[in-house]
């Protein structure tokens, strides 16, 4: 699978990736408005406004960017109807050639993983049945409990072609707080530690150059993303935090390797809620696809310029 | 709410909880071949299976236990009816009277976070209605992202009575990879430091002499368990890997403190699927209710047979 994402990269020129959160604040209020009033203020609604919304940033974007990231978080707390919005959500980015991330951040003991990577990776036995299920491209995974809860995530990337981003230096401000701390054996960090087994995990995985198993690392730490981008040579790295986190273009050039590969770079609030910035109001709220298309094409000029 | 838990695990003199985690390998052939008669090969047959097994055994044993520990990824893994049938089993054990611990193990980036812990234990807003999503009463979070991943769920439990465990030291065999290192500047392990966290954490949320932010600490490990017990002496310890993953009744006496409080003990297959069991193997495959019903009575000797 990341054999499939380096060539979508390629040809549109764009290591990057719009994620796909939305959260109802950020959603125009005519859309909340008309799904409000069609479903009373139910989940359905907000799965409904999601849907409409996210449907025309992808309409405005697809032909840029080779992948999405879609945040599951924010399809869950609007219950079923918000998961069916993701399961739409993922299937409709699917049909314009999009790959899909899905940013679950799972992760439980072994027996227990195998649930989670059929879940969102693979596929499960119903009688003579083997259906997928989230049917994800890639999915995001928390490695806390070690070996045995990422090994059936890895079992599913090569069963069925896919890939996973393990995360290592999360983008947010208290990452350090657990994921910073030296580690007496290693003298490392235990985000260098988690990079290692990465490293290790990567080798059973290789899709040409580069390996299935990826992993998360904040634009917000781009010292931390040069470490790291030398321990684990064959792993991409997603990197969120570029945008509303701070991050900027010349932020993330340390997660690059030399051949302009190695790493994709997300953006969420900064593209699908571009209309509430200042630089985009022209758009209008009306305009937020339009606005969002504008932000990509600038995002995409940033990164490209650091090469 | 860690005060209601304390109340129904005094009234039935059980710190039990019953693990409704079910594998389809584990539902008696007789109720998987009628939910695929009648719903095809499909995740509606899944669904429909997973709830008529549940009912059952929660019939068997609501009067025994104070709570179950629900583990979504053997829902999530089939898709919206799989959801449908966890949120049904939430449901229907709340009605039991029983108190429900989500064992989801989420957690992300604090503005993130913020949607799973209202989807889980909060309510969301959608126009003028605020909705309970999930309705736990408790869940699991992992704190591999640090306290702005875990804040959100403390606010939380403040706001809706509710509560969580947070993940210190898992059950399964690979736990210690990360958690076991021992840390440079504090010459303690990562688990012990994440416990130091809890403690910092459970002053929070308190509620009497026990606080509403606890850990998950695995059975298998008895040692670090006496020495978590130590660290966060506020904090209820949720323990699984009692049963099916080796724990038995002498393993927990560490995780309790002396007045007989401050842990509650889990099992899954050891319950669910006792009828597999060759000790309650005069049950039958049919009589799996009944087997369960014997194996939490077996339980409860067992553990409270330790004070």
């Amino acid at each position: 699978m990341i054999s499939k994402l380096i060539t979508e990269i390629r040809k549109k020129n764009a290591p990057v990736s719009v994620g796909l959160d939305p959260s109802l604040s950020n959603i125009p209020k005519k859309i909340i408005d008309s799904a409000i009033a069609e479903h009373g203020e139910t989940f359905e609604a907000a799965g409904a406004a999601i849907l409409e919304y996210n449907k025309a940033i992808v309409d405005a974007v697809y032909d840029l960017v080779p992948a999405v990231k879609v945040q599951i978080a924010m399809y869950e707390q609007f219950n079923i109807p918000g998961l069916m919005a993701f399961t739409e959500t993922v299937n409709y980015c699917r049909q314009k050639g999009l790959i899909v991330i899905g940013d679950v951040k799972r992760g439980d003991i072994g027996s227990t993983s195998v649930a989670y990577a059929k879940a969102h990776i693979g596929k499960v036995q119903i009688g003579s049945a083997s259906l997928p299920v989230f049917d994800e491209d890639f999915c995001t995974v928390n490695p806390y409990l070690g070996s045995d809860g990422i090994r059936p995530f890895i079992d599913e990337c090569n069963t069925n072609d896919r890939g996973i981003f393990v995360l290592v230096k999360t983008s947010n401000p208290s990452s350090g707080e657990f994921q910073d701390r030296v580690l007496q054996d290693e003298d490392s960090t235990l985000y260098e530690t988690v990079g290692f087994k990465v490293k290790k995990w990567a080798r059973e995985s290789m899709d040409g150059k580069y390996s299935n198993i990826g992993a998360v690392v904040g634009a917000t730490y781009p010292k931390m993303g040069r470490i790291l981008r030398r321990i684990m040579p064959e792993s991409y790295i997603l990197v969120p935090g570029y945008g509303a986190q701070g991050g900027v273009g010349s932020d993330v050039k340390p997660f690059f390797n030399d051949d302009g590969l190695g790493a994709i770079v997300n953006s969420s609030r900064g593209i699908i809620a571009a209309y509430k910035n200042e630089k985009y109001s022209k758009y209008t709220e009306d305009g937020y696809a339009d606005a969002a298309r504008a932000a990509v094409t600038d995002m995409i000029e940033d990164i490209t310029g650091i090469f």
